[in-house]
């Protein structure tokens, strides 16, 4: 492609209103513009990203032995009410009405669509499994869409489906999506996980999500070390540090704490590592108010102690008005000692020997507390989020030895065993070998394409601009004369070598404007072009020309002939 | 493929909700499932072929130049109020609110998306010209969709809108797309006819519509025998027969033609051809009322009356009541003879001599009139739909000879030289080369992606299912193994035949199912397959396979080790 017959679309501003680095790089590379609120344009520059994503995705589908189908985008409502979403989604689901006042939705997943579909296209175990995909743009209504494609409301998706005779079948694809999530994410050039997810609204019992690895990615991450395992932070089971609990060893004695609530304030008032003490929170259970202890500088999950079978559902945190008659102080007093209700406590609290702890007296604290002599032995649980250093809970590959660091992710994909949630809503069954009527348990599996292109340079960018992976790089290789309307012998070469390189396979962008070099680099560099070669008078004297990797801090020459073989070996595709 | 892992779901019965032979083939060979009216999900057969179409259509946008874009499918409202269209487009605009109450709809096209976003980004003469395209699917909200994919509500769409500084610019454009578009439809393998067509209500200055031919087609389009030209009925010029007006011959005479009222009628009860009478109605002129006179045998065209200077805007008949106050007889009697009012007579009813016409009395006819004589030389214009046999106009190229034939048509693309209709409302401006703000002339030119497969389907089909020609076929060969699950050699020889092709790049589907060879053979030519190999023991013995064409009689034996020779030298792609 030359410059002049492409529309490139740079802006040297950044943008006021892109939070995010990829909002603002994809602005100012010209390649999506806004149309509405979450709601983008794709510029030839950044549909041509898009599209490379999408072939990935697209082949390693394939490969898979997944089928791809298309869908509608608009979706009668009698499905969804039939699943029962139709009144659970809430305002996400972007309802219309036909000219005929009957109800649609634009779909922003196609659970029904398929199920429907499937239940009338299978009827044998000997068709199944089956898994079927479609790459299309799907609408969700977001409240608050932002950062760009990254949470766009009309967005381009990878959904698929599958269908089984068993739940063994189920987790058979499951596995195979997993290895091929994998493929895609290392094929695009992203550093990935692929993380263990709680399932939430969407149901089912087992899930993982692919998160690309940015420090400005929304979820954190917990990752092994040393092995495979990573997990959501709400998801990573905690472990106690390793070894037994100490002897007591100090009498329980009580402090004065007057005016200090948090455990910040009680730690630096007593000269004392928040790791000594703990905290305790009362939350309803199902047979009246428990108390929850954890140590001090440990955060509560929520997601593992709403799971617990003793707390009431959904978690419920008490009012100051039942902290009181529970345990006769204020939120920020209580303590485990002496305590009338069940005290369930997180395993690095319950190693904690000679530990500080409310009183359950307004303004007091106990000091060198033990468990089993001043305080009751609790119910142990894991009640907290994981840290950095927590021994790695291991990936189940045996133990690891390795510790937990947080990272950010993006989440950009994410397969989910749904079971026969849908499957059962809406009756679609089929004879197993015995002839008998069985619910076809399903797998789904998304991709965001659109996403993956906005992570991907959360992931890849420095202070110029775009750092593209090779496989999904617009163009892979720039071609920058130097003179390009003034020096015939600059044009002819250029025109040589680009005609060369696009019947080799490369995409190509030769810019051909009447620029200066400056101005050139800068804009190769905003859109992330990963390989440049610059041709000008000067080298041409001597035979060379100049290369420089994106990411490479000084260019280098090198002899005019050798560089097509240059290109063959550096550019993985 | 493996038929065993592929959703093949056809279906013997012809579904009865199906009208046209596209829509049950599809239906019948499990290419598309309705999910709603006018709404469907492609099967994975399908889907192949959806997708062929569109990767010819891209290959040749992108060989012509154009950009590719992805533009939102969600649009706000306040573009088209900004155009005008959104109190114009009626209730075919999908509307829609979004949870913030403001209006967008699904769009059935993108001028005003393309135009805001080309008026942004492009500032001068020297990036233009410029042609922007992307494949989508859109939203039309038809009242009474039907024939399954070919009127559909969501459908599949290429369309394509440039930019220009110039009109001469657009125009050559416009060449260009209309060479791109007959590439394109040559490519897919179609017979079918660049159509001059009247622009309707998009508005703009020269327009074509690209037509496949087929005796199922809802257009009608004059054909010449000799030369190019194609033109839409309804605005194909009408040339009077050759030669000139016969002298007159008999006295004109008064007779009784009691309750005759058509021509038909008049014809039988006079004993004379149709094509000796005239027909004369009457319509509102811009001045009063006013006649036209055509051959009995002519349809008046609607179109081109309604563009004569003479007639009231729009076309509208007059009432019995106004044909007795200006010709003093029922509709049924009226004739130009001592007619007091203006009128237009057809070039064909003016070089008539001695016909039969309405006597302006009740139950009377008049014989052997003459104008000039017996009626007063009337204004001649084209007025009437060209018939099978009518002299061509010629396309242009100088006269060719040749008659008109009247063939069917499906529209399968459609360019417009849309001038200044939107860029005008929407302020799309560029600098020219004097520094003058100058509004861009636009182009737009569309494909229906999805109804290409369903009229290749009404273009290519017998009583067994469909033919597909080789470019988009979703198989170009089925592979029939007589005995795959119980000959070993067979499914050796077939398994190694099925790698080596899918190898030398072919799309090979191999039923490997446990089925008679009767049902394999009905469902590859129900789905319509173009090349057919079997292979079975007793071929095997003497060392040969069997191919038919899809279209062949009969099929052939060749020795086992031409086959891929003679694939490779038999397939088009």
């Amino acid at each position: 492609m030359r410059v002049s017959r492409f529309l490139l679309s740079t802006v040297r501003e950044t943008p006021a209103e892109a939070e995010t680095v990829s909002h603002q790089l994809m602005l100012r590379a010209g390649m999506i513009r806004k149309l509405a609120a979450g709601i983008y344009s794709w510029l030839p520059l950044g549909l041509r990203v898009l599209r490379k994503v999408e072939k990935i995705v697209r082949e390693e589908m394939n490969r898979a032995g997944a089928q791809e189908v298309l869908m509608p985008a608009v979706q009668p409502a009698e499905l969804w009410q039939e699943s029962g979403r139709w009144d659970q989604y809430g305002p996400e689901l972007l309802r219309l009405t036909d000219r005929h006042k009957r109800d649609f939705c634009f779909g922003p997943t196609h659970e029904e669509v398929i199920t429907d579909l499937i239940r009338r296209e299978i009827k044998s175990y000997r068709q199944l499994p089956a898994n079927f995909y479609q790459i299309q743009m799907k609408f969700r209504d977001e409240i608050r869409p932002r950062f760009g494609v990254m949470r766009a409301r009309e967005f381009l998706m990878k959904d698929a489906y599958s269908f089984h005779a068993s739940e063994a079948s189920l987790g058979e694809t499951y596995q195979v999506m997993h290895a091929t999530y994998s493929r895609i994410f290392q094929r695009v050039g992203l550093e990935f996980r692929p993380v263990a997810a709680d399932t939430g609204a969407i149901g089912g019992s087992h899930s993982h999500e692919f998160h690309v690895l940015a420090d400005s990615g929304e979820d954190a991450i917990a990752i092994c070390s040393k092995c495979e395992y990573a997990a959501n932070v709400e998801m990573a089971q905690a472990l106690p540090p390793l070894g037994k609990r100490p002897a007591p060893g100090q009498p329980m004695q009580t402090a004065d704490t007057p005016g200090q609530h948090t455990i910040e304030q009680v730690s630096r008032f007593l000269k004392i590592d928040p790791k000594q003490t703990v905290k305790t929170l009362l939350v309803k259970g199902t047979g009246g108010v428990i108390a929850l202890v954890l140590r001090g500088d440990h955060e509560l999950n929520e997601i593992k102690v709403a799971k617990l079978p003793q707390v009431a559902k959904p978690l419920m945190f008490v009012t100051p008005g039942e902290v009181e008659l529970a345990a006769g102080c204020e939120p920020g007093s209580i303590g485990p000692v002496g305590l009338k209700i069940t005290v369930i406590a997180d395993e690095s609290a319950v190693r904690l020997a000679d530990f500080v702890c409310g009183a359950n007296v307004n303004g007091k604290h106990l000091v060198n507390v033990n468990w089993g002599r001043d305080a009751a032995e609790p119910v142990v649980a894991d009640l907290r989020k994981v840290v950095e250093g927590d021994p790695c809970p291991d990936s189940g590959k045996g133990e690891c030895g390795g510790t937990l660091s947080i990272r950010r992710g993006i989440e950009v994909g994410h397969i989910f065993q749904l079971g026969t949630k849908y499957s059962e809503a809406m009756q679609a069954t089929v004879l197993d070998e015995a002839g008998q009527s069985v619910i076809m348990p399903m797998g789904c599996y998304g991709i965001g394409v659109s996403r993956v292109v906005a992570a991907a340079i959360e992931q890849n960018h420095d202070d110029n601009g775009i750092l593209w992976p090779d496989a999904i790089a617009p163009f892979q290789i720039a071609l920058v004369p130097i003179g390009y309307g003034k020096s015939e012998k600059v044009r002819e070469t250029m025109d040589k070598l680009y005609g060369e390189l696009v019947h080799a396979g490369f995409d190509v962008l030769l810019d051909d404007r009447d620029e200066r070099p400056g101005v050139i680099f800068a804009d190769m560099d905003l859109i992330g072009i990963p390989h440049r070669i610059v041709i000008g008078d000067k080298g041409l004297a001597k035979g060379v020309a100049e290369y420089k990797g994106r990411r490479d801090k000084q260019p280098r020459e090198l002899p005019l002939g050798d560089v097509i073989g240059m290109l063959h070996q550096t550019i993985k595709s």
